[in-house]
């Protein structure tokens, strides 16, 4: 057996070589854009660009068809046009081509006649034992390793741990471009198109495998077989936090779905059930998904739902307070012990309260012994931050309008720089001293002094908005919920 | 009767002239910050620092107390420590100030002495006639004719049509960096902190009078007068759109708001029973409060719910249709003549529906065609329009990496670039010509060519993510439906 048959993914995820089936001149067509995109991603195989009527595309030669590439082709992705699909596949089978992404649209979504021709294709394939991804699909990243970005928007998101299988490369696409403004990276991008060979339920078993992947994400419309969907999301999810966006949860949703994928969504009350004993984390939007994705990756789990807030501002505090209870998060009030401890380190004006309004505590240094006071504590599981990067703006409007030495704004904007700099440093610090999330808002988080490389280095999850962090503080927070519910479940048996 | 006393708005809107008193040279202290922001804003009055203990402040001469001053004050803006502030009160109101905002903190919100002496000082002020706005609050931005950034967080908004008075300073600043983000400006920020004096519905008030105010945003957490609330709630609204976002929710919120502003925020049921009596629309941040003034500020007003949704991609509309249902918009079926239409102008494989799914209408013109048949048809109130931008980005992209003439990429791009840009131009026409509101989402609609121009001129809202939108839309519905009650009470009177 052939390492190949072995690990069916590695021809997906890791391949050697890939062919571009319709690849072409004309930078207007979907067959220059694919093969464009896989030479600007700086894929690390060998590409071979196919078309029987053209001699060179993009400074590759191009072959008249399969058999003439003087090596194997671990994947060919197919961008011909549906009518001519079916002796393509065949070719592929001919030539041991294990895996084929079906890019083009026009087969089952468009009608009885594209559903007749897709359930063909399928069968041909599956006589030569290829595995089909697609059709009517955006295509595959895989940046770990193979830095293969063969997929149709011109997104190259850095390599990171989160995975996603989307049944809408529309929405694939807003997960990456979520994921790029918050500054996390993908493992595996997998739009799974009509899903006539390969389904999510395939790909969802892959990517809890795959080692380069920590977080699944998919974007879901509906399932072909619901009792396999059950099992497998359990089976990821007892390896992975799984996060899904489940659409069909209305009349005008499933009407929708059906008309996009074909997908028949099912009952949204029936899903919310299943994801429940799966072990699923629903998310409302894209967003929200990678929010939380952020949360997970960088962050440990709460061991409970008792959570602290330290804010810059009150009015900040006030509205995280209302978030978080209504998540379902528990904004716990400060043991008479540590309201003692904290009257040692705040103004005497302080608010007694959590949140903890730091707003008069200018004093350096307060804000992380306050901090470290909630993380101490047995009282609480972990802490949001609200309010830090405004030193850095001030600061740094005071560097750039500096009059004169004798102003002292320049001496006064760099220690501003600076503090928040310490402060973010040590807030880091403390969470791993203290193995308990810390998630950050801010307006402004992303003036905060090495940001990006603290969330490339996947020590921080920030959030530009109070909504946003409190969300995936609760995405934390169920993902430890059900981590204890299988491993309940683990002493049991 | 001078203009003064007609209109003491004049002095905290368009003051002719301003007195810092308490401006310091130090850059790390308030007194400093609120001098340099008033200046560096291009504040177009006189500027009078004062401060016994220093004789120049970033240029400007400094005087020892208000009767040196050469001119009249119209407002006194007040960085004085509360031990300190009786005095300075009694100071403005020998001299004639008739204005005054006391930003410092440490009054009612720190205890009973500070209550004390925060009523103390109202009462000063009154046997002057004098108003005071604060004290602990962020101050006054007035953007139009004044040019007035009397305010902490250095931040410089554009003039715009929006007005917020904001019970917390944070808050303030928050919904000037969502505004900021989404390319909105600003007329009036007012942070009205502790409401000694002024409270928020004496600023509705003025708001709802100022002719450069169209829309009224306001953070609240409590009231202290619930049936002058709700009268002055019910006239703003009569006259201009008015979004609370309304604090103390929940029991975490109202313990937090309470300890924040001392605000009483009351039972959440009775407010939003208030809201709806008023005419008043609730959101639930910060963001959606701007999302839905971009939308107020931009678009003619739905005269339904029942809304068209345009794709550039399929996955964007099932989940688009999902958000629709659930705010209780009605994405409404097409009729068979739109059917009809339609077929004219898509490929055969087209979805039948709404939301109409364009992903292979590739076809120039057959995008404004489509939405041109919404807007047409009565049975549909205004349209979502999703995925614009991504022609902008694959044309950028295709011009910066071509190659050679002979590619034609440099052809290519520029021809997706200039597409794109005549459709945006297109779709704000449609928009006028129809009266209807369209609203876009896309994750890169910032991409498209002269977005912001359009945000500025206020023909576009757009919105980064689907949900967004679909809230914004939301908004514009809800104003629809108070309008119409208004109006059908002044009918029947």
């Amino acid at each position: 057996m052939t390492q190949k048959e072995k690990n069916p993914w590695q021809n997906f995820f890791h391949p050697r070589s890939v062919a571009v089936v319709g690849a072409s001149r004309d930078p207007q067509k979907w067959g220059f854009t694919l093969l464009f995109n896989i030479l600007k991603g700086g894929y690390k195989g060998r590409v071979f660009p196919v078309n029987p009527r053209e001699k060179e595309i993009l400074g590759l030669p191009v072959y008249a068809n399969l058999a003439q590439i003087p090596a194997p082709v671990d994947l060919a992705i197919l961008v011909v046009p549906p009518a001519g699909i079916l002796p393509v596949i065949q070719d592929c089978g001919k030539n041991e081509v294990k895996a084929g992404i079906v890019i083009t649209a026009g087969f089952g979504e468009s009608g009885p006649r594209g559903k007749a021709r897709e359930r063909e294709m399928t069968a041909i394939a599956e006589s030569f034992g290829m595995r089909l991804m697609g059709p009517n699909c955006q295509g595959i990243v895989s940046t770990e390793g193979a830095s293969l970005y063969a997929h149709m928007p011109p997104q190259f998101p850095p390599s990171g741990p989160v995975g996603i299988v989307s049944q809408s490369g529309n929405l694939a696409t807003s997960f990456i471009t979520a994921g790029e403004a918050i500054g996390i990276g993908f493992s595996r991008i997998i739009s799974s198109g009509n899903e006539a060979d390969l389904q999510t339920t395939d790909f969802l078993e892959a990517l809890a495998e795959d080692p380069g992947t920590e977080v699944i994400l998919s974007y879901l419309e509906g399932v072909r077989d619901g009792r396999k969907f059950l099992e497998k999301t359990k089976e990821a999810s007892g390896k992975k936090p799984f996060i899904i966006v489940k659409a069909g949860q209305t009349e005008a949703g499933v009407k929708a779905a059906f008309s996009h994928t074909g997908a028949l969504s099912g009952s949204d009350a029936l899903f919310e059930a299943l994801f429940a004993q799966a072990g699923a984390i629903r998310a409302e939007t894209i967003e929200e998904a990678i929010d939380i994705s952020a949360a997970l990756i960088s962050q440990p789990l709460p061991k409970g739902r008792r959570v602290g807030v330290v804010t810059l501002g009150g009015g900040w505090g006030v509205l995280a307070a209302d978030y978080c209870a209504k998540a379902g998060l528990i904004v716990e009030d400060l043991s008479s012990e540590m309201i003692k401890a904290l009257n040692e380190v705040l103004p005497p004006w302080w608010n007694r309260l959590n949140p903890v309004d730091m707003v008069a505590g200018y004093r350096k240094g307060d804000l992380i012994t306050t901090l470290e006071l909630f993380l101490k504590s047995d009282r609480f599981h972990g802490v949001l931050m609200l309010g830090l990067g405004w030193r850095t703006v001030r600061g740094n409007l005071l560097i750039t309008d500096a009059r004169s030495p004798e102003d002292k704004m320049t001496a006064a904007g760099r220690d501003w720089v600076k503090e928040e700099k310490k402060i973010f440093a040590e807030v880091q610090e403390l969470g791993r001293r203290y193995a308990k999330p810390i998630l950050l808002a801010s307006d402004v988080i992303r003036n905060v002094p090495s940001l990006a490389e603290s969330v490339r280095a996947r020590r921080v999850a920030a959030y530009p908005t109070l909504r946003r962090a409190v969300k995936a503080y609760w995405g934390l927070v169920k993902r430890s919920e059900i981590v204890e519910g299988f491993e309940g479940k683990k002493e049991k048996a």
